[in-house]
């Protein structure tokens, strides 16, 4: 019977297309390699079977034309980004690592972009232009609202110092060297580029924003010690939000005379904006808790989990629409999301939050890669200027090596004062070590390398690069362009090498690496015994059982647990006096939040029927 | 030390805004109603701070600006789902049914549409506007194959008979009064509308396209009998592709002389784009369901559930590329994967793609009701005529009418025909019922009522009426546009009281409803014990474990069970001969498809491991 259907449903069509061939309307030539289907079915058009190949000029005018070269566009970009996961998935599965799936997916995106440069006609050309609203509406903010609650609060808390040393004065250093390099390189005039310093700032700023996907991911596969990965992974996450506040700020001194006040009024802006929207971001987090809190809403987990999505988004763009900074209000709504609201969604919620995030910020990664190869040869204003592009590509590792080494310097020295403070308040100040190198570094010579090696730039720079102004817009963004493709593909690639000859330590199998693949949707798991107390509970995330530790590093010391083995017992004993070291101010500070955490925050925004759940587990368990 | 960080911070922010005031390049005057934040942190461009009042012509140029209005058009959008979503929450909890969620989109975007066009300004008004390309490429995709997807597969085939007469015929028989009462109507001139006839019948295919969402969200609330559930779902959405296809086709022939042959070519244009299009779903989710198969990657659920959906996708973007209606294949990729691929994917796959589905469709549903009420006031170019508007709310009722009442009749006839036949097949020829009025009616008089209440258009109608070309290209949208906004509101709002005037069966308890929201995320749920054999278990979904009786209704029959006790059993007696019944031949035809589905299909895309675990649950169980 259905082949019958089909059979006649055939005879149909070849009647139907053999009346169209006689059809006296019909008097344009079929093009010779008219297969059938495609060209034949459009009567009023009649251009021919190759979308690429009709006139542009007419197909323009045509809505329904206009619809099959958008689908054609997004068909190939869908299907580049098929190629892209489907490599990735084949790299994995032969534990191929040399070659990593961004470098695979930018050079797809240049393949096709290339063919696509080549075919006649500029429609498609036209739709798949990288197009940096898209980028920051759409693309963005799945990755940065993913990383935020994917975020390994505890050792992101614990490593908090050497994170936020990195991120902001590093990006600034980063920044201010590339820009004086390539404002000294422009005014000797070899190129014809000519810039001014604030432009060149701009640029440094573009160029600043380290990426988090291609070096995570290579850091997962080869599960690399996990101070290193929160490190390298928390700085590039606030690189991005700070290099993109600093990039506005730069812009909006754009065409006006360098002043010196303008450098403290800059300067004051960027803090603004920062606080601002970091304000912005909690406050939306918590708002959500207290609404999951406060309704019956976790009983219908379809609306839940949509409102949740809905909301963060909101964040991003009232904090755009305020001229505030919408990625770093995002990255902070999904870290307070996942510290306080998660506790008061539904199971299902949970679960559907978790695998969208993830699943939308993947998707966008790879897309990014992919626009990025095809955007060298489709979009066609790019001036490319080989001169500046070499001084850059050496300037951005000047630039990273300004700031890594002596920023890491700064940091172990700072560490090596807070340890001897601390040991100087321990109960047994014999263990207090006369000798200073003895002393493990908090971040060892072989890690500062790592760390200047990871910084591959990425799609943000791309994206902000977009949005320089001034005549050499062109030639800056091709630069910019031509260098963040340059570093993905070379330090990019070696990466897994330098993980290897810098001896770094590989293969520690955490919870957390395996509970991602792992289907682990069982009714929410009883919290492991402790002797904690039932705070060090709160800290639990879904990812990582093991954050208890952390957390009481957190509110101790994070590195060298070996030589102190009773620390834990400090935290009840009188602190030393505030001069006596600038470390005890840390860590007075963090152990005065978490405190106000546990016994304020917490019990205000989860929910009761967690904290009894809790309790009554901690109860059970003791 | 937080809060001194933050007044050293406001500190700074103060003494920036007051360098700025002093500044000499700043020399225009701020707005008195110039709170703070928002303007005066855009010194190069100082407009103000309302960004509405601004001009809109200068907005236009400055990228920063743009952005920002962009980012106030999308937190307005995101509002408005939120608002709906919330409203949702609220009426649920409260168990309000008089007034739905739907509407209340639709309101909600006319208040907010009202505001924005009373506003001066146009900037935010032209980024609101609806796109058509976006609801076809972007909102409608998730919808179809969410509702593919979802589909109960047993009920569906069960009632296939029914459904497609509704939709095929019926959407052709309702496209066709509509379009010849509006071609009259605009003959006779009182509007100054003429249209052509063909453009009638667009019109008419615009509006024949039932809307799925509504009127099956209420139906869900009350828990409506199955069967008439799933009639009416199952015809919405066919609906919906076949209106398209439709329309499309009209569209080829528009500005072309009205002939006979033009009919015929039509009808056949019409039957090869659908055929084509189910074959390339098919073929696609058969694809999906291979590669799941013959790889390993369902140990990469991240990537196993982004390749999913992307290809889901592509199948869409490929047939509307080809010119055919990626609709039809995208509902039918959906359906396939939900019958074969569904079975080889990871657990973790299974769960996030089914989450991902439902999040993704039911945003998509409520934006798009939102986005018709923004559409009233915001499109500019629309024009109302009254009299049009009028006649074609009656018109469409009539064209209701004219297609749900004598197919039902239809449909009885061919049921009891059907009924009689295989009462003369079965091995009791006694119970051979002398009475055909006895025999339960398969579409009762209440039904059809209830179906014709259904018939509420929705937004693929006015996605379409965006695609009418001609001179009278607006004020066809504006028609269509209120039309559709008036059924939403009047028979969305009456939809359950129709329920009891009517006297449907409501309160229908089935697993289906409750294992929607119930967190059912264990291992493979082992299968019911059943005397069907093993064949029955591999209809088993996710959301249904009543299948197995359905599966056997639909090898046997559907209606009167009580009447036919011993039905089960007529499965391996001798057929009647082909000319006994019109019935049989349905019969026999879904019999032979179910046997080569079970025989060939199943092992060749099923993954084996799959059905050895079927096969030894069921050996377990006997």
């Amino acid at each position: 019977m259905t082949s019958r259907m089909l059979l006649s449903l055939l005879l149909q069509t070849v009647f139907s297309l053999a009346a169209k061939r006689d059809d006296p309307d019909e008097d344009e030539l079929l093009p010779p390699d008219t297969g059938g289907i495609g060209g034949e079915l459009d009567p009023s058009h009649g251009s021919g079977t190759d979308p690429i190949l009709s006139d542009p000029d007419s197909s323009l005018l045509d809505p329904l034309n206009e619809e099959m070269f958008s689908s054609w566009a997004l068909f190939i970009l869908l299907f580049l980004l098929i190629s892209a996961l489907w490599s990735s998935y084949y790299l994995t599965q032969r534990r191929i690592r040399a070659v990593h799936e961004t470098v695979l997916s930018i050079f797809y995106g240049m393949v096709v972009g290339l063919i696509i440069r080549l075919s006649p006609g500029h429609y498609i050309q036209d739709i798949v232009t990288f197009d940096s609203s898209y980028f920051f509406n759409v693309l963005l903010p799945p990755i940065i609202l993913n990383s935020g609650y994917e975020l390994n609060q505890a050792d992101f808390f614990s490593n908090m110092f050497s994170i936020l040393i990195f991120a902001i004065p590093g990006t600034f250093i980063s920044a201010c060297v590339l820009g004086l390099i390539l404002y000294v390189w422009t005014a000797i005039g070899l190129d014809g580029v000519k810039i001014s310093l604030v432009d060149a700032l701009s640029v440094g700023a573009t160029l600043s924003a380290t990426d988090p996907v291609t070096i995570l991911s290579i850091f997962n596969a080869y599960k690399v010690d996990p101070k290193l990965y929160t490190i390298i992974f928390g700085e590039s996450l606030l690189n991005d939000a700070i290099s993109i506040v600093m990039f506005e700020t730069c812009q909006k001194f754009h065409g006006k005379p360098a002043k010196l006040s303008s450098l403290f009024e800059g300067i004051g802006m960027f803090m603004y904006t920062f606080s601002i929207s970091l304000l912005i971001g909690c406050l939306i987090g918590i708002l959500v808790a207290l609404i999951l809190k406060h309704t019956h809403l976790r009983r219908f987990p379809q609306i839940e989990s949509s409102i949740i999505l809905l909301i963060c988004y909101e964040s991003y763009f009232f904090s755009n629409g305020c001229h505030m900074s919408g990625i770093v209000s995002l990255l902070f709504c999904g870290i307070t999301l996942k510290h306080y609201a998660y506790y008061n969604m539904s199971r299902r919620t949970q679960i559907t939050i978790k695998y969208i995030f993830q699943l939308l910020a993947r998707l966008s990664e790879n897309f990014i890669f992919v626009y990025l190869g095809l955007e060298l040869f489709t979009e066609v204003e790019l001036v490319y200027k080989p001169l500046l592009i070499i001084v850059t590509a050496i300037s951005i590792c000047v630039a990273r090596y300004a700031a890594i080494f002596p920023l890491s310097r700064f940091v172990n020295w700072i560490y090596s004062v807070r340890t001897r403070a601390s040991y100087r308040s321990m109960l047994y100040p014999n263990a207090y070590p006369q000798n200073d190198a003895s002393a493990a570094q908090e971040i060892p010579y072989n890690y500062q390398v790592m760390m200047f090696w990871a910084g591959l730039r990425g799609a943000v720079g791309v994206a902000l690069a977009m949005g320089i102004q001034g005549d050499f817009k062109y030639p800056l963004l091709a630069t910019v362009l031509v260098v963040v493709v340059l570093t993905v593909i070379i330090f990019g690639g070696t990466t897994a090498s330098m993980l290897e000859v810098m001896n770094i330590k590989t293969g520690c199998v955490t919870e957390h690496d395996d509970s991602d693949d792992e289907f682990d949707i069982e009714a929410p798991r009883p919290t492991p015994p402790t002797d904690l107390g039932p705070q060090a509970n709160f800290y639990m995330d879904d990812n990582d059982s093991n954050s208890n530790n952390d957390e009481n590093e957190f509110t101790a010391n994070a590195n060298n647990e070996n030589l102190q083995p009773d620390l834990h017992s400090t935290v009840g004993t009188p602190r030393p006096s505030i001069k006596e070291s600038i470390g005890n101010i840390f860590r007075s500070d963090s152990q005065w939040f978490q405190t106000f955490d546990d016994h304020i925050l917490k019990p205000v925004l989860l929910d009761n029927v967690v904290e009894n759940q809790r309790s009554d587990n901690n109860q059970n368990q003791h």
